[in-house]
């Protein structure tokens, strides 16, 4: 007699269904759940706490009966809020969607950003683009023709969209840099080279800490024009350098020279060809003696099940939004790419801020 | 010492920070479980069963290996499948997916007819109408000015939405009409009235059991041109008679004389107020002694968790797609319409079909 099939799984037949249908309704469960917490829904039944609120006393301005019925009713179904006696009380889980900071970034970047594009999902993958980049584009009418990434089309967003992606994109670095930045100096750079720089976040903390730094942000000319503002204001200006550079552009070197070439969150915005590619120049532009930094998300390397699945679902976005040919890489990926651009990895460093991996190489 | 608040929910806090990151990526991981299913990918998995698949060996039909890696490691986020050794096996949530009718029909709904609108969550209730609607009448030019419910929008709608949209409505209503109809007959009409009679559906099966009875059917003219081109063929066309009523229209009377007044899954779709007004209309026209007979789905009577969520938010279709102010109403509210409508309940039978309760009324 052989052992029934998939009894490698534990989970009960009647949870996997719900688990099944929480995910078919999914979207739906989202969109009541952002708004119980945008109206103030959420947070009235947060300080309620154990007495709960009968839905009759809960309101909310704009909203009718039927829609804090509505809402709640929904709410219910995603675990958020639950009736007790009549009222409603919030649950763990409503309480960790609006205390923590990850859950609320998230949710706006979700809907701001992805939501809309996600639905192309199909397309963008059989056609190697990010086929929804165009709901995005379609509410700004200046953008002709329409733009191949997110990275072009940014500066031409709407203002919500573009915090909500800022929001995003910070919040992960935000955190991982205090971390990976005593790594870096250990090394005592001269001269830092930030490829993929971006609005200079990175270069200015360096700056900061390292007084004798001198830095090169390379990055899109859009990208640059903040950088080089936020270098000004912060009366550094005269020991940085920009770089227009298109990374997509495999004939695009990289400025040469630099003792520190430095990538945060960048190799997740390529895919695995391109990322050798990039890394490739990197080699080519690091002084002798000198040392490539990358540091990046794996979704592999994550403490908790919950900070990887938070990435691989990023990469949904990557591929519908972003770029189409791109995701949150595994270690092992990122690592191939590091031996076939003919880079050394000398040591690497997991556990950095929420999600991130530090290897340094040369 | 006070007791800690919140306490009455045992979930730990690491549990609920994942409940609530898998809410904020929900619509992200819809998309991409859809795809895993639609694309082969996961039937693939279940067919390899335990030994699992590398998934360098998995290949769908114009998906590259960067697709498939990325909807694998979604998946892996939403928990559909899981990696081993090198490998992907599907667990026991996508066994559901791929196995439960209802999860199939679900997803197809949520995504053809629900997805888009439901970014539109907002609006909907703040302007009291389904302001989704216009992302899927937008796909059809021919209906102008847009229309205010989906019913009046059904027939203009792209042929893959109106599929998943007869699956939904149709994969609930034969469950439950099996059940329901020998509580009906028990009764022994002589003229049913079904009110919201749609296409017919239960009519027929009604018409079947019992060769004596009449039916006529109240619905709005496009919905009965449908019902009456199936009693033709099912040869059952001069014991039917077709009605046109618009049940929006306060002062649309219903016809009077039929001993039953029927009506299934009708009531969610209009307010708790336009729900009285229905209930009062079927007890104006219900001949002496006669019964009313109200068949829906509370979602308070619901047997398991997953039946509840599944209607509550089905709720976010109703507020975006249909008509911005309905909902699936709970039991005391039905009860309520029922009372105030003037009729006296006589019997109630839960646990119907899948999700239904039947009311009896005189």
């Amino acid at each position: 007699m052989t052992a029934p099939r998939f009894a490698y799984d534990p989970m009960s037949e009647a949870a996997a269904h719900e688990v099944a249908q929480r995910l078919a309704f999914g979207p739906l469960l989202f969109q009541a759940v952002r708004l119980l917490a945008s109206s103030g829904l959420l947070g009235a039944l947060r300080s309620a706490a154990d007495a709960g609120a009968a839905p009759e006393d809960l309101g909310a301005p704009g909203l009718s009966p039927y829609a804090v019925s509505l809402l709640l009713e929904a709410g219910h179904a995603a675990g958020v809020v639950a009736p007790h006696e009549g009222r409603y009380r919030i649950t763990k889980v409503g309480l960790a969607l609006l205390g923590d900071g990850a859950a609320r970034v998230n949710v706006a970047f979700v809907h701001d950003v992805c939501y809309l594009g996600a639905h192309r999902l199909e397309d963008s993958l059989r056609e190697a683009r990010p086929a929804g980049l165009e709901a995005l584009v379609a509410a700004s009418s200046t953008a002709t023709p329409p733009p191949a990434t997110v990275y072009e089309a940014l500066a031409h967003l709407p203002a919500a969209v573009r915090r909500s992606w800022f929001a995003f994109d910070h919040f992960y670095s935000d955190r991982a840099f205090p971390a990976a930045l005593p790594r870096l100096l250990a090394r005592s750079p001269r001269h830092l080279l930030d490829v993929g720089g971006n609005t200079g976040r990175f270069a200015l903390l360096a700056l900061a800490a390292s007084p004798a730094l001198r830095v090169t942000v390379a990055d899109l000319p859009g990208q640059l024009a903040e950088a080089e503002a936020a270098f000004v204001a912060a009366g550094v200006g005269e020991r940085t350098a920009l770089a227009p550079v298109d990374l997509l552009d495999p004939h695009a070197a990289l400025p040469k020279g630099a003792d520190a070439v430095w990538m945060s969150q960048l190799l997740s915005c390529f895919s695995l060809r391109q990322a050798t590619g990039i890394l490739r120049r990197a080699r080519e532009a690091v002084a002798p003696g000198g040392r490539v930094f990358v540091l990046d998300t794996p979704w592999d390397q994550q403490r908790t099940a919950v900070a990887r699945l938070c990435l691989q679902a990023t990469s949904v976005y990557f591929a519908c939004i972003a770029n189409g040919q791109s995701k949150m890489h595994g270690a092992a990926e990122l690592r191939a790419c590091i031996a076939e651009a003919g880079l050394t990895l000398e040591e690497e460093a997991t556990g950095l801020g929420a999600s991130h991996t530090l290897w340094i190489c040369r």
